[in-house]
């Protein structure tokens, strides 16, 4: 099982610890989730200042509101005077400001502190030093990113890096106009396994012909094994009898208007590293945001979006969602049965990739690169 | 967030760490719980020989009985053979020894080996050496106090210490005579949150106005933000309209007739540290103990102590008794909420105390001097 | 309590932390568990070709089957592919290979790899060397025992020569013939103490007397606290009013006609280590088999096997069951009582053994020599 006897149709994974090691998942969250940027919520969950929802970025809870000028903030959910959570739902709506449910410490929409029990006594305390602790913030897709890191990477060449990587160019997604769809539906997930392990299922499509049999009926080159995500800029084409990309291979939804016509039916996938998916079909958008909570757990909320009509319409979007739940289920079973034997002395050197595989090497080389490896 | 940048007004807290590293809890439970006196069981809940109970005290399960001459003895819960529990259960009662469930080794109320399988076949082995292990026990307060040291501290100059510190002399608290109260209630809290959050709470009142409405109501001077433990020998002045310490104001019961004319319609608190919060009013006292269990994780026991006639009366103590469980319940739900924060890397150099916690600080130097920092 | 000051009636014990140490579990399990012969399921639970079980030994899931052949197999549960779990069922049935349901790579019974989406586009992949990791399988007593080592101790030197070390022969075991012996009842304990403790448990009858009143009632010797093992090829003779080895000691099944005179009316025990012990009376044998999954918590199956046509007539044998049953149960709640005082600072250096249990100072001797101490 030594890497270097391996024949040249393999490649090897990343070793088991990888994905069973605490101190791994420790320094990826450091250097990882708590580094690059992290997609958060849906701005559209924010409809008004004063709205918020709390996450986890890595360890730590992130306070995500809409400010008085519209404009999106993000704070670490700490209060600054004895590090009281300011909230502990996972969302809500305040008037016009956080306050501190301990000692009343009391924060702008905007972060800066307004107000404290005796604070004019303590006219040395700065307000905008001890408001709430700044993140960084974009909003792209209709979705808050937010970065955690002192000195935020190029979101250019991070997040838009990955999407010219996978397209060839933004634009082809920018024709989805995302950040203008509707939510039709959002389905969370808890997975018990790894994320890197969902990140290699979502690469490759070596399982499709075995485990997902509604998928390669409705786009019939997956049964060869090849994903999408293998070739630049390549859609993975409809069946021919095929007539949406629903559960059953029946008419899908309203067509989105701005998408061109080698994008007609034809479904495309990119993943933006660490905790991305986006999947684009004619008629809706299927984005899934990974929020690794453990070595050996991942939740993941996967939305279904719409043209903002169709979902006002109310029609019937279940044969829609239907095909990728099951496809994200069927997934998500296969990650939790491989994630026990991580830890296998059979798994100590990890496994191995076919050549329809391979280009998941890149994703172990860069997750080294990225643990200093 | 460096120390050394800190505005006049405030001073650090303890960073996040000793809040959440087992390691650090582990050497608490070593160098304060299993070292100083520690405040386990109510002596009135032996009310004869051979009763007994069991309470975890640092990582040791320790076994309190009443001897046949009436004094109370404590042991290390574990059979001199092979380890097993002397006994499981949380209170109970033998005749005359303990007896040993899994070879029948039995030891008298003294804890001396008595008998054992083939006893009579092993000479050699000394009857006392071979005895449960013995725990130093004082009563005071009418609570039973180990302690685990081999060479204990001076009663006296710790705990009678932490009195003197707080009331300026002992006499003060002698006046409300609590060895001889009687146990009108007592509730049990499981609170999720390190001990030194909730001993940080109980010092201050800095938080009082923003959670305890009935409290401040009661002691007006409460909702300026300093706490009685503020001023040496000072007790909170009930406030005008108030006739007892009770959730409505309301009368309370039969006054300790001992206390002296200062002592009356005021309210005095006194933190014995490590592990108990001493709270006298003309009527009762409230008594808390707390047994940390782990690091984010303590059991706090409180008791509410009349004079012995007003429980055998069966007079209505619960507006009496529900002043104090509602301050418990909101302060335990602060800590709940502050003790996730504690990993933030927001809290890595700690919170800030503002200028009427200032002495919050004092009980840092000296975790931080247990710990040998 | 140190170990050089003890008087001669007594041995010192291994000292506590060796029964709740993860780590000291962790190393057990590579050096002991993984390295040794290991019992793992009857081979009759394996009717014919392709019906499988999975159990763990130390850390591995084993997936053991019968092959075409009718030979036994057991390999690694872990795909060689990318490693999911090739069977997650306790038990099942295959036809003719085992498929892994991630990406369908396939083994036939002698686990080869015989199949796999776009195998033939890869010659260069070794169809033996990418099968299933195989372990090694020996059948005896109607157990299949397997060993993970990459070599294999000696059968016949370690667990046949713990029979002889206790019997004297292997012939006197020889004689129950229980390989070809029937299953009449399998009962299953969770038991949250560490496996060191049910050893220990299981080599000593000094808690005969105190714990076990049916046992010693059958068998009056036990209650003198020498347990049959302490004697090379002594089995311990029922009681003269005694008709079998029954919880009321009344008449038991049809005796194994193969044993010699000497072994009727006589209940015979041996500890074949790490994790089996085997008990035989005239009408019986009960084989209990150890899967030791955490530092503090041991699963063991118990099995009684009887003649086939006992087993086969439906002849009532829960009396028969009931005697050892309770015997489990007895023993089991006296390991569970023991293991938390293994982490008591009053066990750091361990218990005693009394003369009656000094044979398991030999025991211990064997751990430390695995542990390398």
């Amino acid at each position: 099982m030594s890497t270097t006897s391996l024949p040249p149709s393999l490649m090897a994974t990343l070793p088991g610890e990888h994905y069973t090691d605490p101190q791994v998942f420790a320094l990826e969250q450091k250097r990882v989730f708590e580094s690059m940027w992290f997609c958060t919520v849906r701005a559209a969950d924010l409809p008004k200042p004063g709205a918020f929802r709390t996450v986890q970025v890595g360890t730590e809870s992130i306070l995500i509101t809409r400010a008085r000028d519209n404009s999106i903030r993000a704070f670490y959910n700490v209060c600054r005077h004895r590090g009281a959570r300011i909230c502990t739902e996972d969302s809500g709506e305040v008037k016009r400001a956080f306050q501190c449910p301990y000692h009343a410490w009391t924060y702008d929409l905007e972060g800066k502190l307004i107000a404290a029990p005796n604070l004019t006594k303590m006219p040395d305390l700065d307000r905008v030093e001890y408001g709430l602790v700044n993140v960084a913030v974009r909003e792209w897709l209709g979705y808050v990113w937010v970065c955690l890191a002192d000195e935020p990477p190029s979101f250019e060449d991070t997040v838009l890096g990955e999407v010219r990587t996978r397209l060839g160019d933004v634009a082809s997604l920018d024709n989805y106009d995302v950040a203008n769809l509707a939510l039709g539906r959002r389905i969370v997930y808890d997975v018990k396994a790894n994320w890197k392990l969902i990140v290699e299922n979502f690469m490759e499509c070596y399982h499709c012909a075995t485990i997902h049999p509604e998928l390669t009926e409705v786009l019939p080159e997956f049964a060869d094994g090849y994903a999408a995500q293998y070739y630049v800029g390549h859609g993975a084409l409809f069946g021919e009898d095929i007539q949406g990309f629903t559960v059953d291979g029946s008419e899908g939804l309203d067509r989105i208007p701005t998408i061109s016509e080698d994008q007609d039916r034809r479904y495309y996938a990119i993943t933006i590293k660490p905790q991305v998916f986006v999947n684009m079909v004619p008629d809706h958008v299927i984005i899934h945001r990974m929020f690794p909570l453990a070595v050996d757990r991942t939740v993941v909320e996967c939305d279904w979006l719409y043209l903002p009509e169709v979902v006002a319409s109310g029609k019937d979007i279940s044969r829609s969602v239907e095909l990728f739940h099951r496809v994200n289920e069927q997934d998500f079973d296969a990650c939790e049965r491989t994630q026990p034997s991580m830890s296998s002395r059979t798994y100590a050197k990890g496994g191995v990739l076919v050549p329809s595989e391979h280009h998941i090497g890149m994703f172990h080389d860069w997750v080294r690169g990225k643990l200093g490896e």
